[in-house]
């Protein structure tokens, strides 16, 4: 017999608390501190509907692993919206770099990258796959960017997604490391970020500032 | 009553087995899948003898970790090496460059760069003093030779620890995320590596060339 509408409604909130309780758990204890009876209780149901929505604790993981590069859709759109106004390239790229940058030191955005990291030997695919639907999907949209921004010969980059590539490390490099290692006593002001933002955009448009992009001086 | 010369040999011995035993139980098996029984059993002594020389887990991962520093001193004097033929500046890049790729993206070094950040929420003061003893010793020994051959108007970076950051962003952001992320599935090839190197140099050069350095060509 199909379930009634109420008793949908009921089954979808229900997995809606356990992602959210898994998610907090996951992070907070990581994957081997984590127990299904821990989601269970946190989600305050018990353990057999967690095992109705989740048939184990991997199966659980991949799930809010992949629910976490939704964010990501936001980068993409930033992205498409930041080139706009190509008169003042280094006005847009540095205003860019500081979002940018903001949106992915987010302490929980790098509290899942570590969670990542730390699993990725053992679940390989989450990993990639994680890689694949998150931060590639951010790469692709901005080596559009700067290949347009190349035609236009404001930029010149003959590998789009190499200079796409050296933007968010030159960018990132320094601040993700350092919270990779030190954890969040690691985390930069906003003001160091934005130092290192305005030094990233710095030295990509030396590097690969056009012929016709005038208005950057070093 | 002091210990006889031999005793003290046996100790030694004894210690450097156990250090050994639990580089291999961690680098294999993480923090929270270590015990002090594995590492006993892993080094072939009686669990009071770990004790003896190890007062805990925590105490004897921290040995362990700051021990993997010892070969920075290599990259160190790598860095001081690598531009001492200042007439070709690019070719004495490259070369670095590729080296160093080379030496970082060893699966060793990889591992326990995962088992750092997968522990450094945990154990941040662990995490920083690897990253002092480790990266920044190289990033500082960089930013020395940025700095002379800034001088020697051959580069021109005002900010030699910026550049150095940079040119260390350039080089090693795509490969040790796609390692980091994808397990040892990811790791590059010694042709990819390559590449990678050269797209770096070409960049840093760009962004960072001196007046007086007429050899590259981008």
């Amino acid at each position: 017999m199909p379930l009634s509408t109420p008793e949908l409604g009921r089954s979808a909130r229900k997995r809606k608390l356990i992602l959210e309780a898994a998610t907090t758990a996951f992070l907070n204890r990581g994957y081997d501190g984590t127990s299904m009876d821990d989601v269970a209780a946190l989600a305050a149901v018990s353990k057999p509907t967690v095992y109705k929505h989740f048939a184990d604790k991997e199966r659980l993981f991949y799930e809010i692993v992949l629910a976490t590069t939704e964010p990501m859709s936001d980068l993409v759109r930033l992205i498409a919206d930041a080139f706009g106004d190509t008169r003042h390239l280094e006005r847009s790229l540095r205003q860019f770099a500081r979002q940018f940058i903001s949106a992915l030191m987010q302490p929980r955005v790098l509290r899942l990258r570590r969670l990542v990291i730390a699993n990725a030997e053992r679940f390989p695919e989450m990993g990639r796959a994680w890689y694949a639907h998150g931060f590639e999907r951010a790469l692709a949209a901005l080596a559009d960017e700067f290949r347009r921004l190349t035609d236009q010969r404001l930029l010149c980059a003959d590998d789009p997604l190499m200079a796409a590539n050296h933007f968010v490390g030159l960018l990132l490099w320094i601040p993700v490391n350092k919270v990779m290692f030190s954890g969040e006593a690691g985390t930069s002001s906003a003001a160091e970020l934005q130092h290192y933002a305005d030094a990233a955009v710095g030295a990509f448009l030396s590097a690969y500032g056009g012929r016709d992009q005038v208005t950057h001086q070093r």
